[in-house]
């Protein structure tokens, strides 16, 4: 079989796999690969063999076990190797892994990789260097883990056009945001108890500061858009500013807290009134922007707890839709990897040319942050005396933003300090922040604790 | 073009479609087909025509304008023209949709049905039939409307063995189900409003008795498990029996009421204790029931409200995910029928083969209704006197089913009734079954008012 190499035109019995990459993910699509031997054969309609695995130290104990010689840690021993046809690249991080995938796709090998970073920022480059060989490129396990998300959009979704899509794409934030606001928890003994569970990593600042989130919606809005965004072009604000106070307020209020990525496509919205007036009437642009949210009760997304993950997706025609599950783990992300791979062994076992996800069709611009228009929630400290609001309220209303509702809290009769929450109608981030730096430089206001966006 | 036919092996500059039925679907399909032709003709790579729509009418005022000569009442004008590459079949119920399905396939011709009747009784013989004519048959639009499913197990899950799957397929019954619990109707008010909303039709009996919804479960059982339910081998049960009374008890307990389809597969579930002795052990079996279900507060599923629909997967690697979504209606059921007309499209173009649905792998017997093991809401009018709830569980002691919680309500004082709610451990529906004539034929026991399953 070895002999017949990688040849597309042909049948062939044995689908040879190099893998790249034998840590968590790896070990478990290197175990599926066996447990799961004789579905994966009958699926297939043949032999699907795990060729070479390349590590960083063969001498390192693992927890599978491989049949002698097939450790390498060698790259040509994969990328030069013929008789291989799919390379599931399982290292992580922007390179070498790269490289390889490029390298990979040239030698006329398709490529299966979880690898968000990559697909973030090369995405559109890797699709045309598959496109230009005659390979696929799949890379379900990279957003989303277990839930099915590419091939939605790769195939169901094609007749619609995808105005936005709002996402929790984190389990990690998703846990301690669950835990502060069921539980009250604040955010250190919340983070402290994701990582005594292990999920969080000692550091958590890939996480909790929104990168791992941008990454994904960089893919997802890609996909979502036909174009390109790459994952620098997101607005990334994480979760440390949240208290466990907020969200007992935003229960009060009939919210949920979420860290939430968004992508939005059409013309920007605009506030009401003169508000926007001084803006030029602007084409489509894009939006994208990971921060915490509020979501109202009602949604369906603000039910999304624990390390679940949620995307949402609007299209014109099928109007909301919704995909839950795991969004990390080594179960579901392993079934990501295993299951591209079962899909394109069939299509390479019959000698076809697998289906390749069209590169980008369009390109629009991105909606620089401070033209997105919204709605927030600002939590402050202010001296308990007559004509406070009223002064707020003047603030904001220059700045043509108006308020939709208030609660004061009763205040403390020591301090004389009261808390004021309040929430406004849609305004514009440039005006929101002018107003919040105006804000805390009134004497009235002794602090601005909280500003969180307020979504859907 | 007309003159390369339906040739599979060179590419085409066109696709030309042949539509049969001109309905509400129908005309949604006909008028994306030419509102999105610009955007359909560049992801597929060049033009999809709509050649020949088959109606019973042709003088029948139409909502979409077509060419002159496009309209037949001929459906050998589709099923014989050799340019005609896919049929898409929205003329709904089995006959003759399901002999022009056949036709279409045996004239080598790829075809695309919403019709969820034909798809759960006869899909297994069509794909063999497709498979043998090396065409393909898609039907995403089958099942959920516009949420995106078959792709889904076609290709992202294939990686899983798929232990259970849990269903809200029926927009209108989770409308009329909705209103009950929230707003504290009784059936047949929200029947009332659903009818004048159009969410039901004026014979609602293929809605709320659960037909509609075992037609959906048969599909998604044999898709999930690789073999063939029939649809009638799902246990159907309506929502007629349901009070308001019994939403606001579920509450109460922490528990909303869903109409549930649920497939399970794999060994039986069994009471605890000796309560399955006599049954012989057996290996794995398939349960598929519809049915109104208690799903506890905290599970997602249990906040799929309104019209909406989900399916909730449980892979032995993914764990649980969910897809959510509108799951009938005019757009989101065009949005299923053109996506897969331009994934489709973009094959055929290609002169590529389309990839083909696996059929059934496997076959599993169907457990019979009373094997099945689940947990009881039970609610009923009794005398109201001391050693009425010793009767009761003495009942179901005798019957092995034990009892996880009690609620009695104040009684009535002048009709000496009292009203009992009581949730079971899980039980063997023939014991159920039979505790129930018993408990009905007790002097104490007024009436059996409502039973109803705990599922989750």
């Amino acid at each position: 079989m070895a002999s017949r190499g990688a040849d597309k035109t042909r049948t062939m019995d044995t689908v040879y796999v190099g893998l790249m990459g034998l840590g968590v993910v790896g070990s478990g699509v290197a175990s599926i690969l066996q447990e799961k031997q004789s579905g994966i054969t009958s699926q297939v309609g043949g032999r699907v063999d795990l060729r070479r695995v390349l590590v960083r130290d063969i001498g390192k104990p693992r927890t599978v076990p491989l049949p002698t010689g097939v450790l390498t840690t060698d790259p040509a021993a994969i990328l030069d190797d013929p008789a291989i046809a799919v390379v599931i690249e399982l290292m992580g991080g922007e390179r070498p892994a790269y490289d390889y995938i490029q390298a990979a796709l040239r030698q006329g090998k398709h490529v299966i990789t979880a690898n968000k970073e990559v697909i973030a920022k090369h995405g559109p480059t890797l699709l045309s260097l598959a496109e230009a060989n005659g390979v696929a490129i799949h890379f379900e396990a990279s957003v989303g883990g277990g839930i099915p998300l590419i091939a939605p959009f790769r195939e169901s979704l094609l007749a619609n056009e995808i105005a936005q899509v709002h996402a929790i794409i984190n389990g990690t934030t998703n846990y301690i945001l669950t835990r502060m606001g069921k539980d009250g928890l604040d955010l250190p003994e919340a983070l402290a108890e994701a990582q005594a569970l292990g999920y969080a990593e000692p550091d958590p600042s890939y996480d909790i500061e929104g990168t791992d989130s941008a990454y994904k919606l960089a893919i997802l809005a890609s996909l979502a858009f036909h174009t390109h965004v790459a994952p620098d072009q997101v607005y990334r604000e994480g979760i440390r500013g949240l208290t466990a106070r907020d969200f007992r307020y935003a229960r009060e209020l009939g919210y949920a807290i979420k860290l939430l990525a968004i992508a939005r496509r059409g013309a920007p919205l605009r506030p009401p009134g003169n508000g926007g007036a001084s803006l030029a009437a602007a084409g489509d642009a894009v939006e994208v922007r990971v921060h915490p949210a509020f979501i109202p009760d009602d949604r369906i997304l603000a039910r999304v707890d624990g390390v679940y993950n949620a995307v949402e997706v609007e299209g014109d025609l099928t109007g909301r839709i919704m995909f839950y599950g795991r969004g990390a783990g080594s179960l579901p992300t392993t079934s990501a990897v295993v299951s591209d791979l079962i899909d394109l062994a069939r299509e390479v076992r019959r000698g076809m040319t697998p289906r390749v996800l069209p590169g980008p069709k369009a390109s629009f611009p991105i909606l620089p942050m401070e033209e997105v228009c919204t709605r927030y929630y600002v939590r402050m400290a202010v001296r308990d005396k007559p004509g406070v609001l009223a002064e707020i309220a003047r603030v904001l209303g220059d700045l043509q933003i108006s308020i939709a509702s208030v609660i004061q809290k009763e205040s403390n009769e020591e301090s004389q300090i009261a808390e004021i929450m309040l929430m406004t109608h849609l305004a514009l981030e440039r005006s929101m922040q002018q107003a919040l730096r105006e804000l805390a430089s009134l004497p009235v206001v002794a602090e601005i604790g909280a500003v969180v966006r307020v979504e859907g």
